[in-house]
């Protein structure tokens, strides 16, 4: 047990992700949270802090899932950091262990988008640039137009992120995609904005995960997995050129998690990165240095981020395959994680995992100026 | 230097609240944050994050304040705990120090509720108490008329709480009510909910307010402060009796927060706590163990809690005078303690104030349930 780590993983839990929940925000939340803990085998009287990360559940979410589940001693308090919202709740709780004030401290990721009613997720108004149309979809297809004129990547490339994706949360009982698909049916789907089609876009939906942070390593029951390194970053302001195929803010905010672990790209056996559209899983491969600047597209044309490639990535089946309740993401990248490390992640296991980084980005434009990147990484002891 | 702190705070600042202010919300959030490091004397380049206490900010409500200012290497995230949001941010900030992962922490309080239209606060839809017509003025009208009821308080001295709160107010230039009034023209105001006039109920509004903490006490300049307890505490679920007369929520909260500080109510110079409505001073006079159960109405009655009384309430003018835009209040409360400790309070200055308590609670019905309480203790060295 020599590795050093900053807060101990004891136990996890994720409901389904689902297009639409019939339970309510706090059923959701009180599911994901209930099995964390029993997982971990922790009482709720044992529980000191409850951090709620959510983009959209509204005021006091955490409150509304801990009264009823009798977690009212705890400090119950709620983040939001947009799509890095569950990585925010995970850095509150990783520093309130390490304050030493908290020796167990529960983090839960939570939207139930459905609530929203449908269409792209709302962004700020005020957002001169959301003004002019730069929703998300438009802002990856502008990203995805971009790279594909500047490096050898080809559409297909776009619809071979989907289909591995597919692929993988076939293989996960609790993603909302639950079915393989083709390159030929995804470059069949829908367009949404040019060269996107509507399966190379991350489903909305509904779900929760929680994890359960300790100051002490758990037992001999499983193997010990922690919390190497959590990073969180914003955006810089710039009113100057923006280079459309590179994510400076998760490149930053992914170096910063290394640094912090002392590792390298080198020694990460899986990743759990934003793929919220086809583009930016490619993207991100260079950013979680997996590729040269330019040559992500390598990675998925070889099958090197396959299950059984050089570095699986998405093993959980990523944003697109899985899901993307908002909140909920950067914690179930962490449990996703945390599964293959501890090998619970039954018939997607892989062999041998002893370090993973997960990464998810969101706000402003593409993660320009307002936007907020999140990034940890975990190790098996 | 022997006081035992969690956190030396630096420099604050607040803007003015008013009604509806003509700056942008990022822009109100920038003038605190500004004026907060230039009052301590940190540089941009020496933060380490920004934490963002907001009931009804939206999605990255601390990054649209910080990245224009610059402020993007530093972790930013957002939090929220409805009336406790600002609290919920020190808390935050606060065990960031304590983990030895920052050295300067910025927290900042803000709403700008001119946003949101006229009328109550938006609460939550989905509580079953609020569809029956149980938001704030109904739900402490209903508080007033019990408390009234049992104990020999009449509706006159509710009406001194908004007189003392505004005569406090008139001498605090970032207060939104500048003019005193009097006992007669409270009562004279119109009827919002039985027994609470308009003047008994704190106006909405827009306003923020910063502190700077930081694990370095400083220099010789001024006295020494310092945060010597944050404590944040969860309402209880309850499907039984309720005391509608006295706010368990706030008194366990408060508790613990002097338990942590060391301090009895006796060491207590002043106070800054949550009066929304006026019954609520007097029923957390009991709750801050200034007064016994069901006596608080006496302190208002004989004067105690003027700036020239035994323990100075709500010196700043309270949230019936200062204005309640409810994510700067919290903050706001340690600014305003801050002062009196650092004996920067100008014309309201009290005298060698050492000790200083400041409470906030908010949510669900009156703290029950959902609620969320916040309080620390401030000390001078």
């Amino acid at each position: 047990m020599k590795m050093q780590v900053r807060a101990w993983i004891r136990g996890s839990a994720m409901t389904p992700f689902v297009s639409r929940s019939t339970s309510t925000f706090a059923e959701l939340g009180q599911s994901a949270v209930l099995r964390a803990l029993k997982d971990a085998d922790v009482a709720v009287d044992d529980v000191d802090q409850v951090i709620c990360g959510t983009g959209y559940g509204g005021p006091l979410s955490g409150q509304r899932i801990a009264s009823n589940l009798g977690l009212t001693g705890p400090r119950v308090l709620n983040v939001e950091n947009a799509c890095s919202s569950g990585v925010a709740a995970l850095a509150v709780a990783t520093e309130a262990i390490e304050s030493g004030r908290a020796r167990t401290v529960v983090a839960v990721g939570i939207d139930r988008l459905s609530a929203l009613g449908r269409g792209a997720l709302p962004l700020e108004p005020s957002d001169v640039e959301v003004q002019q149309g730069a929703i998300m979809p438009a802002v990856y297809a502008m990203r995805a137009q971009r790279y594909l004129a500047e490096t050898g990547a080809r559409p297909e490339d776009l619809a071979a992120v989907t289909v591995k994706a597919r692929e993988n949360g076939a293989r996960n009982p609790f993603a909302q995609m639950t079915k393989p698909t083709t390159v030929e049916a995804v470059m069949a789907s829908r367009l949404i904005a040019d060269p996107l089609t509507l399966y190379m876009c991350c489903p909305r939906g509904d779900g929760a995960a929680a994890v359960v942070l300790s100051a002490n390593p758990p037992g001999d029951a499983r193997p010990a997995v922690g919390l190497r390194a959590v990073a969180l970053q914003s955006g810089r302001y710039t009113d100057g050129y923006r280079d459309m195929t590179r994510s400076e803010l998760s490149e930053r905010t992914i170096a910063e998690a290394y640094r912090e672990a002392g590792v390298t790209p080198d020694d990460i056996d899986l990743a759990e990165t934003h793929d919220a559209f086809a583009i930016a899983e490619i993207m991100y491969y260079e950013a979680l240095g997996l590729a040269e600047r330019g040559q992500g597209w390598r990675l998925i044309r070889d099958g090197a981020t396959g299950i059984d490639g050089r570095v699986a990535v998405n093993p959980g089946g990523g944003l697109l395959a899985r899901g993307h309740p908002v909140g909920a993401t950067g914690v179930a990248q962490v449990v996703e994680a945390y599964w293959q490390l501890a090998e619970m992640a039954g018939d997607r296991q892989l062999d041998g995992a002893a370090t993973a980084v997960t990464h998810c980005t969101g706000g402003g434009i593409a993660g320009f100026d307002h936007g907020s990147s999140g990034a940890t990484v975990l190790g098996r002891a």
